[in-house]
Protein backbone atom coordinates (compact mmCIF):
# COMPACT_ATOMS: atom_id res chain seq x y z
CA UNK A 1 0.00 0.00 0.00
CA UNK A 2 1.17 4.03 -0.74
CA UNK A 3 1.42 6.01 2.22
CA UNK A 4 2.34 9.52 2.95
CA UNK A 5 3.88 10.09 5.98
CA UNK A 6 4.16 13.16 7.55
CA UNK A 7 6.58 14.13 10.69
CA UNK A 8 9.84 11.63 11.08
CA UNK A 9 10.71 12.33 14.92
CA UNK A 10 11.43 9.30 16.71
CA UNK A 11 8.22 7.66 16.66
CA UNK A 12 7.27 8.62 12.57
CA UNK A 13 10.73 7.55 11.71
CA UNK A 14 10.25 4.00 13.11
CA UNK A 15 7.23 3.67 11.74
CA UNK A 16 8.17 4.23 8.56
CA UNK A 17 11.18 1.49 8.76
CA UNK A 18 8.05 -0.67 10.04
CA UNK A 19 6.27 0.10 6.93
CA UNK A 20 8.70 -0.12 4.34
CA UNK A 21 9.73 -3.50 5.86
CA UNK A 22 6.42 -4.92 5.59
CA UNK A 23 6.68 -3.94 1.52
CA UNK A 24 4.52 -0.48 1.82
CA UNK A 25 5.06 2.60 -0.33
CA UNK A 26 5.78 5.70 2.18
CA UNK A 27 6.39 9.03 1.00
CA UNK A 28 7.56 11.37 3.65
CA UNK A 29 7.87 14.77 4.22
CA UNK A 30 9.63 16.32 7.96
CA UNK A 31 10.89 19.67 8.25
CA UNK A 32 14.07 18.23 9.05
CA UNK A 33 15.63 17.36 5.96
CA UNK A 34 18.77 15.40 7.14
CA UNK A 35 15.86 12.74 9.03
CA UNK A 36 13.82 12.53 5.19
CA UNK A 37 17.49 11.95 3.51
CA UNK A 38 17.86 9.44 6.57
CA UNK A 39 14.50 7.91 5.52
CA UNK A 40 14.97 7.96 1.85
CA UNK A 41 18.18 6.09 2.41
CA UNK A 42 16.35 3.00 3.71
CA UNK A 43 14.14 3.26 0.95
CA UNK A 44 11.62 5.76 1.38
CA UNK A 45 10.80 8.13 -1.22
CA UNK A 46 11.24 12.04 0.15
CA UNK A 47 9.44 15.05 -0.59
CA UNK A 48 10.44 18.63 -0.06
CA UNK A 49 6.90 20.36 1.17
CA UNK A 50 3.63 19.34 2.34
CA UNK A 51 2.05 20.40 -1.22
CA UNK A 52 4.70 17.80 -2.97
CA UNK A 53 4.03 15.07 -1.14
CA UNK A 54 -0.05 15.27 -1.10
CA UNK A 55 0.71 15.68 -4.92
CA UNK A 56 2.92 12.79 -5.12
CA UNK A 57 0.51 10.48 -3.86
CA UNK A 58 -2.04 8.67 -5.84
CA UNK A 59 -5.94 9.24 -4.99
CA UNK A 60 -7.66 7.83 -2.68
CA UNK A 61 -4.97 9.17 -0.07
CA UNK A 62 -4.01 7.52 2.57
CA UNK A 63 -1.42 9.75 4.39
CA UNK A 64 -0.27 9.72 8.62
CA UNK A 65 1.07 12.40 10.17
CA UNK A 66 3.20 11.70 13.46
CA UNK A 67 4.14 15.01 14.41
CA UNK A 68 3.61 16.68 18.28
CA UNK A 69 -0.64 17.08 19.22
CA UNK A 70 -1.34 20.31 19.86
CA UNK A 71 -0.63 23.81 17.36
CA UNK A 72 1.67 21.61 15.08
CA UNK A 73 -0.68 19.05 13.85
CA UNK A 74 -3.48 21.82 13.53
CA UNK A 75 -1.25 23.64 11.18
CA UNK A 76 -0.53 20.69 9.69
CA UNK A 77 -4.09 19.66 9.07
CA UNK A 78 -4.55 22.85 7.90
CA UNK A 79 -1.84 22.93 5.01
CA UNK A 80 -2.58 19.51 3.44
CA UNK A 81 -6.83 19.78 3.26
CA UNK A 82 -6.26 22.22 0.84
CA UNK A 83 -4.99 19.26 -1.29
CA UNK A 84 -7.26 16.74 -0.52
CA UNK A 85 -9.92 15.44 -2.26
CA UNK A 86 -12.95 13.62 -1.27
CA UNK A 87 -12.15 9.66 -0.13
CA UNK A 88 -8.49 10.63 1.18
CA UNK A 89 -7.77 9.31 4.60
CA UNK A 90 -6.04 11.79 6.81
CA UNK A 91 -4.44 9.88 9.91
CA UNK A 92 -3.48 11.56 13.01
CA UNK A 93 -0.83 8.94 14.96
CA UNK A 94 -0.17 11.25 17.65
CA UNK A 95 -1.93 12.38 20.94
CA UNK A 96 -4.34 14.61 20.38
CA UNK A 97 -6.74 15.70 22.50
CA UNK A 98 -10.01 13.49 21.40
CA UNK A 99 -12.23 16.46 21.89
CA UNK A 100 -9.78 18.54 18.93
CA UNK A 101 -10.01 14.71 17.18
CA UNK A 102 -14.21 15.17 16.85
CA UNK A 103 -13.72 18.48 16.08
CA UNK A 104 -11.40 17.85 12.82
CA UNK A 105 -13.12 14.76 12.31
CA UNK A 106 -16.16 17.08 11.68
CA UNK A 107 -14.34 19.87 9.62
CA UNK A 108 -12.74 17.50 7.37
CA UNK A 109 -15.85 15.27 6.98
CA UNK A 110 -17.72 18.38 5.08
CA UNK A 111 -15.27 17.56 2.45
CA UNK A 112 -15.22 13.72 2.30
CA UNK A 113 -12.07 13.19 3.69
CA UNK A 114 -12.03 10.70 6.23
CA UNK A 115 -10.02 11.42 9.57
CA UNK A 116 -8.74 8.42 11.57
CA UNK A 117 -7.43 9.33 14.81
CA UNK A 118 -4.68 6.57 15.74
CA UNK A 119 -3.92 6.47 19.71
CA UNK A 120 0.10 4.60 19.13
CA UNK A 121 1.40 2.94 22.72
CA UNK A 122 4.91 0.84 23.24
CA UNK A 123 7.19 3.61 22.51
CA UNK A 124 9.52 3.88 19.71
CA UNK A 125 11.10 0.12 20.02
CA UNK A 126 7.00 -0.54 19.13
CA UNK A 127 6.70 1.99 16.20
CA UNK A 128 9.59 -0.15 14.99
CA UNK A 129 9.17 -3.69 15.52
CA UNK A 130 5.25 -4.02 16.60
CA UNK A 131 3.62 -1.17 17.73
CA UNK A 132 0.18 -0.92 19.62
CA UNK A 133 -2.96 1.10 18.38
CA UNK A 134 -6.62 2.11 19.23
CA UNK A 135 -8.43 3.16 16.36
CA UNK A 136 -10.91 5.64 15.77
CA UNK A 137 -13.27 6.89 12.95
CA UNK A 138 -15.17 5.41 10.06
CA UNK A 139 -15.46 1.78 9.94
CA UNK A 140 -14.69 1.99 6.67
CA UNK A 141 -12.42 3.43 6.16
CA UNK A 142 -10.43 1.81 8.63
CA UNK A 143 -11.51 -1.25 6.38
CA UNK A 144 -9.54 0.33 3.75
CA UNK A 145 -6.29 0.44 5.59
CA UNK A 146 -6.63 -2.06 8.25
CA UNK A 147 -3.64 -4.37 6.33
CA UNK A 148 -1.58 -1.45 7.18
CA UNK A 149 -2.37 -1.99 11.50
CA UNK A 150 -2.32 -5.59 10.73
CA UNK A 151 1.32 -5.07 9.78
CA UNK A 152 2.99 -2.29 11.82
CA UNK A 153 1.22 -3.72 15.17
CA UNK A 154 1.68 -6.86 17.23
CA UNK A 155 -0.48 -9.89 17.13
CA UNK A 156 -3.78 -8.43 18.31
CA UNK A 157 -2.23 -5.31 18.95
CA UNK A 158 -4.89 -2.50 16.90
CA UNK A 159 -8.22 -1.90 17.39
CA UNK A 160 -11.07 -0.11 15.72
CA UNK A 161 -12.43 1.49 19.24
CA UNK A 162 -15.19 3.12 17.22
CA UNK A 163 -16.67 6.39 16.06
CA UNK A 164 -14.08 9.96 15.77
CA UNK A 165 -12.51 10.32 19.28
CA UNK A 166 -12.15 6.64 20.57
CA UNK A 167 -8.90 6.30 19.57
CA UNK A 168 -7.21 9.39 20.97
CA UNK A 169 -9.84 8.64 23.94
CA UNK A 170 -8.61 5.42 24.91
CA UNK A 171 -4.84 6.40 24.20
CA UNK A 172 -5.57 9.03 26.48
CA UNK A 173 -7.03 6.51 29.67
CA UNK A 174 -4.02 4.31 28.58
CA UNK A 175 -2.03 6.76 29.33
CA UNK A 176 -3.87 7.85 32.69
CA UNK A 177 -3.66 4.01 33.65
CA UNK A 178 0.02 4.13 32.86
CA UNK A 179 0.39 7.09 35.38
CA UNK A 180 -0.94 5.03 38.07
CA UNK A 181 0.60 1.86 37.83
CA UNK A 182 3.75 3.72 37.69
CA UNK A 183 2.96 5.60 40.76
CA UNK A 184 2.50 2.62 42.22
CA UNK A 185 5.32 0.64 41.15
CA UNK A 186 7.70 3.65 42.49
CA UNK A 187 6.10 3.87 45.81
CA UNK A 188 6.75 0.15 46.41
CA UNK A 189 10.10 0.74 45.58
CA UNK A 190 10.45 3.91 47.88
CA UNK A 191 9.42 1.92 51.03
CA UNK A 192 12.07 -0.84 50.19
CA UNK A 193 14.50 1.88 50.20
CA UNK A 194 12.85 3.61 53.08
CA UNK A 195 13.35 0.51 55.13
CA UNK A 196 16.12 -1.56 57.25
CA UNK A 197 16.32 -4.06 54.83
CA UNK A 198 19.13 -4.25 52.04
CA UNK A 199 17.31 -5.10 48.92
CA UNK A 200 18.58 -5.58 45.28
CA UNK A 201 16.27 -4.14 43.56
CA UNK A 202 17.36 -5.26 40.21
CA UNK A 203 16.59 -8.53 41.64
CA UNK A 204 13.38 -7.18 43.65
CA UNK A 205 12.50 -6.40 40.36
CA UNK A 206 13.41 -9.54 38.60
CA UNK A 207 11.33 -11.91 40.88
CA UNK A 208 8.46 -9.40 40.75
CA UNK A 209 8.56 -10.09 36.69
CA UNK A 210 8.93 -13.93 37.27
CA UNK A 211 5.24 -15.80 38.14
CA UNK A 212 4.34 -12.69 40.73
CA UNK A 213 0.70 -10.71 40.25
CA UNK A 214 2.39 -7.39 39.01
CA UNK A 215 4.68 -8.65 36.33
CA UNK A 216 4.15 -6.45 33.86
CA UNK A 217 6.21 -4.72 30.90
CA UNK A 218 6.70 -1.36 33.20
CA UNK A 219 8.37 -4.07 35.89
CA UNK A 220 10.53 -4.93 32.88
CA UNK A 221 11.44 -1.65 32.18
CA UNK A 222 11.96 -1.03 36.50
CA UNK A 223 14.82 -4.11 36.30
CA UNK A 224 16.77 -2.36 33.33
CA UNK A 225 16.45 0.64 35.20
CA UNK A 226 18.01 -0.76 37.95
CA UNK A 227 20.31 -2.88 35.66
CA UNK A 228 22.41 0.04 34.82
CA UNK A 229 21.88 2.00 38.56
CA UNK A 230 21.39 -0.27 40.80
CA UNK A 231 20.08 2.66 43.12
CA UNK A 232 19.17 5.11 40.71
CA UNK A 233 21.87 7.40 42.26
CA UNK A 234 22.86 9.19 38.45
CA UNK A 235 19.33 10.50 38.34
CA UNK A 236 17.04 13.10 40.22
CA UNK A 237 13.45 12.09 40.97
CA UNK A 238 11.93 14.86 38.77
CA UNK A 239 8.67 13.60 36.80
CA UNK A 240 7.64 15.00 33.63
CA UNK A 241 4.90 14.83 31.81
CA UNK A 242 4.06 15.10 28.85
CA UNK A 243 -0.37 16.12 28.73
CA UNK A 244 -2.35 13.15 28.57
CA UNK A 245 -2.36 12.41 32.71
CA UNK A 246 -3.77 15.81 32.53
CA UNK A 247 -6.73 15.26 30.08
CA UNK A 248 -7.25 11.96 31.91
CA UNK A 249 -7.63 13.74 34.93
CA UNK A 250 -10.15 16.77 33.37
CA UNK A 251 -12.38 14.53 31.54
CA UNK A 252 -12.60 12.17 34.96
CA UNK A 253 -13.56 15.93 36.91
CA UNK A 254 -15.90 16.48 33.16
CA UNK A 255 -17.17 13.31 34.11
CA UNK A 256 -17.68 13.64 37.62
CA UNK A 257 -15.67 9.94 38.15
CA UNK A 258 -13.80 9.57 41.15
CA UNK A 259 -10.09 8.74 40.12
CA UNK A 260 -8.03 9.34 43.04
CA UNK A 261 -5.40 7.13 41.90
CA UNK A 262 -4.94 9.02 38.37
CA UNK A 263 -5.16 12.49 40.24
CA UNK A 264 -2.54 11.67 42.80
CA UNK A 265 0.10 10.42 40.47
CA UNK A 266 -0.33 13.36 38.39
CA UNK A 267 -0.42 15.86 41.13
CA UNK A 268 3.00 13.97 42.42
CA UNK A 269 4.32 14.58 39.21
CA UNK A 270 3.69 18.42 39.65
CA UNK A 271 5.06 17.71 43.25
CA UNK A 272 8.05 16.54 42.41
CA UNK A 273 9.20 19.54 39.78
CA UNK A 274 9.42 21.94 42.66
CA UNK A 275 12.37 21.87 45.07
CA UNK A 276 9.96 23.38 48.10
CA UNK A 277 6.51 24.34 48.09
CA UNK A 278 4.54 27.47 49.03
CA UNK A 279 2.10 25.68 50.61
CA UNK A 280 4.82 23.78 52.47
CA UNK A 281 5.64 27.40 54.22
CA UNK A 282 2.29 28.15 54.41
CA UNK A 283 1.47 25.04 56.74
CA UNK A 284 5.25 25.70 58.60
CA UNK A 285 3.91 29.17 59.54
CA UNK A 286 0.35 28.24 60.56
CA UNK A 287 2.10 25.80 62.61
CA UNK A 288 3.99 28.61 64.17
CA UNK A 289 1.42 30.53 64.42
CA UNK A 290 -0.62 28.54 66.27
CA UNK A 291 1.63 26.06 68.70
CA UNK A 292 4.97 28.01 68.45
CA UNK A 293 6.41 25.22 66.65
CA UNK A 294 10.07 26.04 64.93
CA UNK A 295 10.17 26.40 61.29
CA UNK A 296 13.49 26.19 59.00
CA UNK A 297 14.69 29.52 57.49
CA UNK A 298 15.43 30.05 54.12
CA UNK B 1 13.73 -33.35 49.31
CA UNK B 2 11.30 -34.34 51.82
CA UNK B 3 9.14 -31.96 53.21
CA UNK B 4 6.31 -31.38 56.11
CA UNK B 5 3.46 -29.17 54.92
CA UNK B 6 0.91 -28.08 57.58
CA UNK B 7 -2.04 -26.63 55.63
CA UNK B 8 -3.88 -27.62 52.81
CA UNK B 9 -6.40 -24.86 51.71
CA UNK B 10 -6.10 -23.65 48.18
CA UNK B 11 -2.98 -22.47 48.80
CA UNK B 12 -1.25 -25.31 50.76
CA UNK B 13 -3.11 -27.94 48.83
CA UNK B 14 -1.92 -27.04 45.07
CA UNK B 15 2.08 -26.55 46.13
CA UNK B 16 1.68 -29.61 47.76
CA UNK B 17 1.05 -31.43 44.27
CA UNK B 18 3.20 -29.31 42.77
CA UNK B 19 6.03 -30.41 45.03
CA UNK B 20 5.16 -34.26 44.34
CA UNK B 21 5.59 -33.63 40.92
CA UNK B 22 9.08 -32.46 41.40
CA UNK B 23 9.60 -35.76 42.96
CA UNK B 24 9.48 -34.46 46.84
CA UNK B 25 7.99 -36.71 49.27
CA UNK B 26 5.60 -34.41 51.30
CA UNK B 27 4.44 -35.35 54.48
CA UNK B 28 1.17 -33.16 54.90
CA UNK B 29 -1.45 -32.54 57.73
CA UNK B 30 -4.89 -29.95 57.99
CA UNK B 31 -7.47 -30.00 60.29
CA UNK B 32 -9.70 -30.78 57.66
CA UNK B 33 -9.32 -34.28 57.07
CA UNK B 34 -10.88 -34.34 53.90
CA UNK B 35 -8.08 -32.59 52.72
CA UNK B 36 -5.44 -34.62 53.90
CA UNK B 37 -7.27 -37.63 52.03
CA UNK B 38 -7.47 -35.96 49.23
CA UNK B 39 -3.38 -34.75 49.08
CA UNK B 40 -2.99 -38.66 50.34
CA UNK B 41 -4.31 -40.02 46.86
CA UNK B 42 -2.29 -38.20 45.65
CA UNK B 43 0.90 -39.01 46.94
CA UNK B 44 1.01 -37.32 50.07
CA UNK B 45 2.00 -39.43 53.02
CA UNK B 46 -0.81 -37.98 55.91
CA UNK B 47 -0.42 -37.43 59.78
CA UNK B 48 -3.88 -37.39 61.89
CA UNK B 49 -1.45 -34.61 64.30
CA UNK B 50 0.41 -31.49 64.15
CA UNK B 51 2.73 -34.02 66.14
CA UNK B 52 2.37 -37.02 63.86
CA UNK B 53 3.70 -34.86 61.18
CA UNK B 54 6.73 -33.69 63.06
CA UNK B 55 7.29 -36.94 64.57
CA UNK B 56 7.55 -38.44 60.78
CA UNK B 57 9.89 -36.09 59.59
CA UNK B 58 13.27 -36.68 59.87
CA UNK B 59 15.92 -34.42 61.44
CA UNK B 60 16.42 -31.97 60.48
CA UNK B 61 13.73 -31.40 59.56
CA UNK B 62 11.92 -28.95 56.90
CA UNK B 63 8.30 -27.54 57.71
CA UNK B 64 5.98 -25.37 55.11
CA UNK B 65 3.13 -23.79 57.06
CA UNK B 66 0.76 -22.95 54.68
CA UNK B 67 -2.03 -21.31 57.23
CA UNK B 68 -3.82 -17.91 57.63
CA UNK B 69 -1.20 -15.29 59.08
CA UNK B 70 -1.90 -14.20 62.61
CA UNK B 71 -3.57 -16.35 65.33
CA UNK B 72 -3.73 -19.67 63.73
CA UNK B 73 -0.26 -19.01 62.50
CA UNK B 74 0.84 -18.02 65.96
CA UNK B 75 -0.76 -21.14 67.40
CA UNK B 76 1.32 -23.74 64.82
CA UNK B 77 4.03 -21.94 65.25
CA UNK B 78 3.61 -22.51 69.47
CA UNK B 79 2.56 -26.03 68.97
CA UNK B 80 5.29 -27.48 66.65
CA UNK B 81 8.20 -25.27 68.02
CA UNK B 82 7.75 -27.73 71.03
CA UNK B 83 8.93 -31.08 68.95
CA UNK B 84 11.54 -29.31 66.91
CA UNK B 85 15.31 -29.65 67.33
CA UNK B 86 18.10 -27.45 66.53
CA UNK B 87 19.04 -27.21 62.88
CA UNK B 88 15.20 -27.75 61.81
CA UNK B 89 14.00 -25.59 58.95
CA UNK B 90 10.30 -23.80 59.61
CA UNK B 91 9.14 -22.23 56.93
CA UNK B 92 6.16 -19.45 56.59
CA UNK B 93 4.71 -19.83 52.95
CA UNK B 94 1.46 -17.16 54.46
CA UNK B 95 0.98 -13.76 54.39
CA UNK B 96 2.48 -12.95 58.00
CA UNK B 97 3.45 -9.87 59.14
CA UNK B 98 6.83 -9.17 58.65
CA UNK B 99 7.11 -7.52 62.41
CA UNK B 100 5.59 -10.74 63.91
CA UNK B 101 8.53 -12.57 61.73
CA UNK B 102 11.12 -10.83 62.70
CA UNK B 103 9.37 -11.72 66.52
CA UNK B 104 9.36 -15.00 65.55
CA UNK B 105 12.28 -15.54 64.12
CA UNK B 106 14.44 -14.62 67.01
CA UNK B 107 12.31 -16.98 69.44
CA UNK B 108 12.43 -19.72 67.50
CA UNK B 109 16.77 -19.18 66.75
CA UNK B 110 16.91 -19.29 70.94
CA UNK B 111 16.41 -23.22 69.93
CA UNK B 112 18.47 -23.01 67.05
CA UNK B 113 15.39 -23.92 64.69
CA UNK B 114 15.91 -21.54 61.57
CA UNK B 115 12.79 -19.83 60.63
CA UNK B 116 12.39 -18.78 56.92
CA UNK B 117 9.53 -16.14 55.76
CA UNK B 118 8.17 -16.42 52.51
CA UNK B 119 5.99 -14.42 50.24
CA UNK B 120 4.59 -16.18 47.98
CA UNK B 121 2.66 -14.46 44.80
CA UNK B 122 1.05 -15.79 41.55
CA UNK B 123 -1.89 -17.41 43.59
CA UNK B 124 -3.20 -20.51 43.29
CA UNK B 125 -2.65 -21.16 39.35
CA UNK B 126 1.40 -19.99 40.45
CA UNK B 127 1.23 -22.15 43.57
CA UNK B 128 0.57 -25.65 41.35
CA UNK B 129 2.32 -24.62 38.28
CA UNK B 130 5.07 -22.32 39.37
CA UNK B 131 5.25 -19.33 41.76
CA UNK B 132 6.99 -16.48 42.60
CA UNK B 133 8.74 -16.62 45.89
CA UNK B 134 10.47 -13.69 48.20
CA UNK B 135 12.66 -15.32 50.98
CA UNK B 136 13.96 -13.96 54.20
CA UNK B 137 16.01 -15.33 56.92
CA UNK B 138 19.54 -17.52 57.33
CA UNK B 139 21.23 -17.98 54.42
CA UNK B 140 22.71 -21.12 55.05
CA UNK B 141 18.83 -22.40 55.96
CA UNK B 142 17.68 -20.86 52.71
CA UNK B 143 20.73 -22.68 50.59
CA UNK B 144 20.23 -26.45 52.27
CA UNK B 145 16.64 -26.24 50.77
CA UNK B 146 16.84 -23.83 47.46
CA UNK B 147 16.11 -26.75 45.42
CA UNK B 148 12.56 -26.63 46.86
CA UNK B 149 12.26 -23.41 45.41
CA UNK B 150 14.01 -23.90 42.42
CA UNK B 151 11.57 -26.74 41.54
CA UNK B 152 8.26 -24.63 42.61
CA UNK B 153 8.56 -21.27 41.41
CA UNK B 154 9.09 -20.30 37.42
CA UNK B 155 12.28 -19.91 36.24
CA UNK B 156 13.73 -16.26 38.23
CA UNK B 157 10.65 -16.27 40.30
CA UNK B 158 12.47 -16.99 43.68
CA UNK B 159 14.65 -14.48 45.29
CA UNK B 160 16.55 -14.84 49.10
CA UNK B 161 16.01 -10.75 49.59
CA UNK B 162 17.62 -11.23 53.39
CA UNK B 163 17.25 -11.22 56.87
CA UNK B 164 14.19 -12.43 58.27
CA UNK B 165 11.42 -10.71 57.50
CA UNK B 166 12.21 -9.67 53.94
CA UNK B 167 10.58 -12.09 52.56
CA UNK B 168 7.19 -11.09 53.70
CA UNK B 169 8.31 -7.18 53.69
CA UNK B 170 8.61 -7.73 50.38
CA UNK B 171 5.63 -9.57 49.47
CA UNK B 172 3.63 -7.13 51.82
CA UNK B 173 4.93 -3.83 49.00
CA UNK B 174 4.24 -6.43 46.38
CA UNK B 175 0.76 -6.62 47.54
CA UNK B 176 0.71 -2.35 48.03
CA UNK B 177 1.89 -2.29 44.34
CA UNK B 178 -0.69 -4.46 43.64
CA UNK B 179 -3.42 -2.83 44.97
CA UNK B 180 -2.36 0.73 43.36
CA UNK B 181 -1.92 -0.84 40.10
CA UNK B 182 -5.48 -2.58 39.79
CA UNK B 183 -6.91 0.34 40.99
CA UNK B 184 -5.36 2.14 38.06
CA UNK B 185 -6.65 -0.08 35.49
CA UNK B 186 -10.18 0.50 36.74
CA UNK B 187 -10.18 3.84 37.27
CA UNK B 188 -9.37 3.90 33.50
CA UNK B 189 -12.37 1.79 32.82
CA UNK B 190 -14.27 3.65 34.72
CA UNK B 191 -13.57 6.85 32.94
CA UNK B 192 -14.18 4.14 29.38
CA UNK B 193 -18.02 3.34 30.82
CA UNK B 194 -18.72 7.30 32.14
CA UNK B 195 -17.60 8.21 28.53
CA UNK B 196 -19.80 8.94 25.81
CA UNK B 197 -18.26 6.22 23.41
CA UNK B 198 -19.44 2.78 23.20
CA UNK B 199 -16.22 0.19 23.88
CA UNK B 200 -16.28 -3.43 24.27
CA UNK B 201 -13.70 -4.06 28.00
CA UNK B 202 -12.91 -7.54 26.41
CA UNK B 203 -11.04 -5.90 23.26
CA UNK B 204 -9.90 -2.92 24.80
CA UNK B 205 -8.16 -5.27 27.64
CA UNK B 206 -6.94 -7.13 24.85
CA UNK B 207 -5.24 -4.31 22.57
CA UNK B 208 -3.89 -2.93 26.05
CA UNK B 209 -2.26 -6.36 26.64
CA UNK B 210 -0.18 -6.45 23.25
CA UNK B 211 2.21 -3.94 22.82
CA UNK B 212 1.22 -0.96 25.07
CA UNK B 213 2.68 0.16 27.69
CA UNK B 214 0.73 -1.27 30.72
CA UNK B 215 0.43 -4.43 29.54
CA UNK B 216 0.59 -6.69 32.63
CA UNK B 217 -0.54 -9.87 34.35
CA UNK B 218 -3.47 -8.17 35.86
CA UNK B 219 -4.42 -6.90 32.31
CA UNK B 220 -4.81 -10.32 31.36
CA UNK B 221 -6.98 -10.93 34.22
CA UNK B 222 -9.08 -8.21 33.30
CA UNK B 223 -9.61 -9.37 29.51
CA UNK B 224 -10.14 -12.80 31.17
CA UNK B 225 -12.72 -10.98 33.56
CA UNK B 226 -14.86 -8.59 30.63
CA UNK B 227 -14.71 -11.60 28.46
CA UNK B 228 -17.18 -13.92 31.08
CA UNK B 229 -19.14 -11.04 31.72
CA UNK B 230 -19.10 -7.82 29.25
CA UNK B 231 -19.91 -5.74 31.41
CA UNK B 232 -19.23 -7.32 34.72
CA UNK B 233 -23.03 -6.40 35.60
CA UNK B 234 -23.26 -9.74 37.54
CA UNK B 235 -20.84 -8.09 40.29
CA UNK B 236 -21.22 -5.60 42.45
CA UNK B 237 -18.43 -3.25 43.15
CA UNK B 238 -17.35 -4.14 46.76
CA UNK B 239 -13.36 -4.59 46.87
CA UNK B 240 -12.69 -6.45 49.95
CA UNK B 241 -8.91 -6.81 50.99
CA UNK B 242 -7.08 -9.16 53.46
CA UNK B 243 -4.31 -7.10 55.24
CA UNK B 244 -1.40 -6.30 53.23
CA UNK B 245 -2.81 -3.41 51.66
CA UNK B 246 -3.20 -2.04 55.41
CA UNK B 247 0.23 -2.92 56.20
CA UNK B 248 2.18 -1.35 53.66
CA UNK B 249 0.26 1.97 54.56
CA UNK B 250 0.91 1.34 58.18
CA UNK B 251 4.50 0.99 57.34
CA UNK B 252 4.66 4.01 55.26
CA UNK B 253 3.05 5.86 58.10
CA UNK B 254 5.96 4.49 60.33
CA UNK B 255 8.48 5.45 57.74
CA UNK B 256 6.92 8.66 57.12
CA UNK B 257 6.95 8.05 53.38
CA UNK B 258 4.52 9.63 51.00
CA UNK B 259 2.47 6.86 49.04
CA UNK B 260 -0.65 8.57 47.97
CA UNK B 261 -1.39 6.27 45.57
CA UNK B 262 -1.03 3.38 47.56
CA UNK B 263 -2.78 4.98 50.22
CA UNK B 264 -6.04 6.42 48.38
CA UNK B 265 -6.16 2.45 46.50
CA UNK B 266 -6.91 0.85 50.31
CA UNK B 267 -9.11 3.86 50.81
CA UNK B 268 -11.32 3.08 48.00
CA UNK B 269 -11.58 -0.52 48.44
CA UNK B 270 -13.21 0.50 52.37
CA UNK B 271 -14.96 3.27 50.65
CA UNK B 272 -16.77 0.33 48.22
CA UNK B 273 -18.00 -1.48 51.48
CA UNK B 274 -20.51 1.34 52.46
CA UNK B 275 -23.17 2.19 50.93
CA UNK B 276 -23.48 5.11 52.15
CA UNK B 277 -21.02 7.29 54.90
CA UNK B 278 -21.06 9.65 57.15
CA UNK B 279 -18.59 11.49 56.26
CA UNK B 280 -21.01 12.27 53.30
CA UNK B 281 -23.84 13.16 55.54
CA UNK B 282 -21.76 15.32 57.52
CA UNK B 283 -20.72 17.34 54.24
CA UNK B 284 -24.61 17.22 52.84
CA UNK B 285 -25.32 18.74 56.13
CA UNK B 286 -22.92 21.62 56.61
CA UNK B 287 -23.65 22.26 52.37
CA UNK B 288 -27.29 22.77 53.72
CA UNK B 289 -26.24 25.05 56.70
CA UNK B 290 -24.11 26.98 55.25
CA UNK B 291 -26.14 27.40 51.94
CA UNK B 292 -29.32 26.07 52.20
CA UNK B 293 -28.60 23.26 49.46
CA UNK B 294 -31.04 20.63 49.25
CA UNK B 295 -30.21 17.54 51.15
CA UNK B 296 -31.64 13.71 50.16
CA UNK B 297 -33.24 12.28 53.00
CA UNK B 298 -32.87 9.40 54.02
Amino acid sequence: MQIGIIGLGKMGYNLTLNLLEHGHEAVVFDVNISAVKKAAEEGAIETASLQQLVQTLQAPRVIWMMVPAGDLTEDVIRQVSAWLEAGDILIDGGNSNYKDTIRRAGTLAAQGVHYLDVGTSGGTSGAREGACTMIGGNKEAFDSVEQLFRDICVDNGYLHAGESGSGHFLKMVHNGVEYGMMQAIAEGFELLEKSSFDFDYEKVARVWNNGSVIRSWLMELTENAFSKDARLEGLKGIMHSSGEGKWTLETALDLQTATPVIALSLLMRYRSLEEDTFSGKVVAALRNEFGGHSVVSS
